[in-house]
């Protein structure tokens, strides 16, 4: 699958050139024919003799950006200087900040925001703690909690190597919900300690968002923390990747006309991000889903549900999909199925497994960078296509998910996050694309849709206080029969 | 000792009165008969009957507030509204945000900060750890850590409720020295937890500010961490208020003649700061230091040196300090002193004993909010009086210090804090009050002295330097000796 050029390898190269002659037009051209991009060509200098000039150009790789400096050297009479990498610019001392909300100008400001006038805030916090949500940060605060040990694509790269990853993430809560995140990447990759630390940290925040923690290690992780904690504990890879599928699944399927209800689901891949998209297929409706690993379809007579420490996460996998006992490979499996949900390797599938899927057959190849199967050769078969890339349409991503999830739980004050949470983001998100708007190329909107993160949010808000009614009747329910008072009448 | 109206208790009191009469000109009469200030008289709507105006008024206590708001109802024709709390407006949602440092504007900007073009940097990081420091927020990032257990003059109120004083050093951070700090209230009180969460915590910093954690604890918590970690640890209750009485001292020396090495000093209180501010003049040059706590002074005979769990944190100060054997109290041992700094309780010393100390005597009576003498007591025979309070001259106050001392640290890149640093620290802010400048009311200069931080800052980072240079001759010595050259020609 050729690469196109990105911005995301885009350099800026200074250089200079006679100012008669073709020199100039030969850039563009150089650079093109190399397989670039120019995105821009700005002359920074001019002179009788010589032009300086800073030409921008996309790239596919850095070994394609070095080759296409090598050949613009070869222009006659240019003259490189410098070269720079405008994604190295931007994370140039990072790429986030903490500012202070108001000016600190004389001694009143300094005795109201700090001594002596703070410590009336902290004695009115000590006496209700609940008030540190309206006198403090607490209220919009997330922190993005990592251990660096499954970074982008990039595997175990530690908490350093981490950091960007987690300020851009940090940024994007910003950029689209309004949210103070800080990154805290921590050098231990021990449970227990990751447990003991975010648990600690918790008081200062009002949701925690782990991030790039590899399986099966999110999973307890995320367990024990929710057990442990009064404030929303959100596995981004997991959760947000699920609720983004479920909502591209909605709308899919309404391109196609099917039921969630209706459909036979194989899904690829079987780790933190499989069995969440899994778990909430499954909440959503859908009875027939299938799963498939590296040894092949999961199914009740495989020997190896269980690892070598006694933990069975395909178990749960074996008890609660496959209701036809399908055995065999994944290639086997797709065999006239409806959907095909890959979050697994490249190229597991091709051309013939696509065709011999069920008409208006479904395709979310999300390995990435490298998907399940080339979407362009899925296409001519498949209905509808999505990928987790932003060159193809129907980008799975999770910035259309976590800014506006953690926006709703922290605007309801939400002390967990749950699953009819998560399948009321999954459908509200899914609704932003209207009945005119939807086609087999548009079943999510864009990230930059400035819709999507109120309509997650809102969704996220009012589930929440559904959930809390509910409590608040199954308790006073409980304090009737308790009382000998029959429940009918609560 | 009376105390003045004061900001940090600072309302404003929206009422409305009659248009006519005299009602307008009783509100101001009222509130400074009562006690209080009108700092502001707002008419924010007017018509033919009736003026609403809010009046904002400075008192003394919450108390004296309430009193103040039920004077200004006596008067005829005058309807109370809303009283708003000036310094609980402030912290409403928080003092403190994050930014992001770039606009996100569309896909190539997405592109840049984060997937895909992030995996170059997070490549680079993780094939160059050291480049976090280039293309990360660690570079300018300090995490201020407490556990709530000595939180100002509260005592142990916990970690929520110690997060407004932690947002407020925060934004300090950044208004003095352009740092970007971020608050973490730690939920447990344990050493060894603290210990191993501020290890984890470390990748994403470049330095950790510990406040507000109750002694003995905060020795070992320190101690422990300097050894664990490659980036500096400080704790602002110690070092900042050793830095700044040493700053002080050294001008009030300078007020009064005398010399660090002839004069005596004697010491109120072992704790927290009383053991940093020991160890600081000692290193500056101090030789005759004489300390007591509240079974008067620590001498080597004094048979509670050690405490139940074996500890011994009087040993240290039995073993290098009273050089003369004083035995005795307090009040016997600033007979005949130089100096007093009080660190301890209010009312410890009267007018007879700073009578009693020698001529051009210095009194740093610290204790806050209420000090170890009247500090208008003490002026009446001592030369130089400073005291905690922003209410008196010469505020012996931390915002002196801790933005400079990091501003120095993160630009050297320093790995550590040393007493050479701290030294270096006090010499450059006494020198920020210039010979023309000195007098027995202005040993230090105002928080708001533009020169300070950087004068700090460039005193602190000259200092990282000539460590560095020393450690680096210290390594090249050993090297040339363990060659078998004579050091001498290295």
């Amino acid at each position: 699958m050729a690469t196109a050029p990105s911005v995301s390898y885009s350099m800026t190269v200074r250089l200079e050139v006679p100012a008669g002659g073709t020199a100039v037009s030969q850039l563009t051209t150089v650079v093109e024919s190399s397989g670039g991009h120019v995105t821009g060509l700005d002359v920074t200098a001019s002179g009788h003799e010589r032009l300086r000039i800073d030409v921008t150009v996309a790239a596919t790789s850095t070994a394609h950006a070095d080759e296409i400096v090598q050949k613009l050297r070869t222009i006659e009479g240019v003259t490189i200087g410098k070269v720079s990498d405008r994604t190295f610019l931007m994370h140039l001392g990072g790429k986030i900040e903490m500012s202070a909300k108001h000016p600190i100008r004389n001694r009143d400001d300094l005795s109201m925001i700090y001594t002596p006038g703070v410590a009336r805030v902290c004695t009115q916090i000590a006496a209700n703690p609940e008030d540190a949500r309206r006198l403090t940060i607490k209220r919009n605060s997330v922190a993005v909690v990592t251990d660096g040990s499954a970074v982008l694509g990039l595997g175990n790269i530690g908490p350093k190597a981490a950091l960007p990853v987690m300020e851009g993430k940090a940024a994007l809560f910003k950029r689209f919900a309004g949210i103070d995140a800080w990154p805290l990447c921590l050098d231990t990759q021990d449970t227990d300690a990751i447990v003991e630390i975010v648990r600690a940290i918790a008081p200062g925040f009002a949701g925690i968002n782990l991030e790039d923690i590899s399986a099966p290690r999110c999973f307890e992780i995320e367990a024990r923390l929710r057990e442990a904690l009064d404030i929303p504990v959100f596995h981004d890879d997991q959760h947000g990747t699920a609720i983004v599928v479920l909502a591209a699944l909605h709308n899919a399927l309404r391109v196609v006309g099917k039921d969630l209800g209706g459909v036979r689901v194989v899904m690829s891949g079987a780790g933190a991000a499989g069995t969440a998209i899994l778990r909430l297929l499954l909440a959503a409706g859908v009875r027939d889903a299938v799963v498939a690993d590296i040894h092949g379809v999961v199914h009740a007579g495989r020997e190896d549900l269980a690892d070598a420490d006694g933990d069975a996460p395909l178990r749960w996998i074996a008890d609660n999909t496959n209701p036809t006992g399908l055995t065999g490979t994944l290639k086997e499996a797709v065999v006239g199925a409806d959907v095909f949900v890959g979050v697994s390797a490249p190229d597991v599938l091709d051309a013939e497994d696509v065709a011999a899927m069920a008409e208006g057959a479904i395709v979310f190849a999300l390995a990435n960078p490298d998907p399940e199967i080339d979407p362009a050769v899925a296409r001519r078969t498949a209905a509808v296509v999505a990928t987790g890339r932003s060159d193809f349409p129907n980008q799975i991503n999770n910035v259309l998910v976590f800014p506006g999830v953690f926006r709703g739980l922290l605007d309801a004050q939400s002390r967990a996050v749950d699953e009819r949470m998560m399948l009321a983001a999954a459908r509200a998100l899914a609704d932003v694309v209207g009945p005119d708007e939807l086609n087999p190329n548009y079943i999510v909107p864009s990230v930059f849709n400035e819709k999507v993160s109120g309509a997650v949010a809102g969704a996220v808000r009012d589930a929440v206080e559904r959930s809390r009614a509910e409590a608040a009747e199954t308790a006073e329910t409980a304090e009737t029969v308790a009382s000998g008072e029959p429940a009918g009448n609560a």
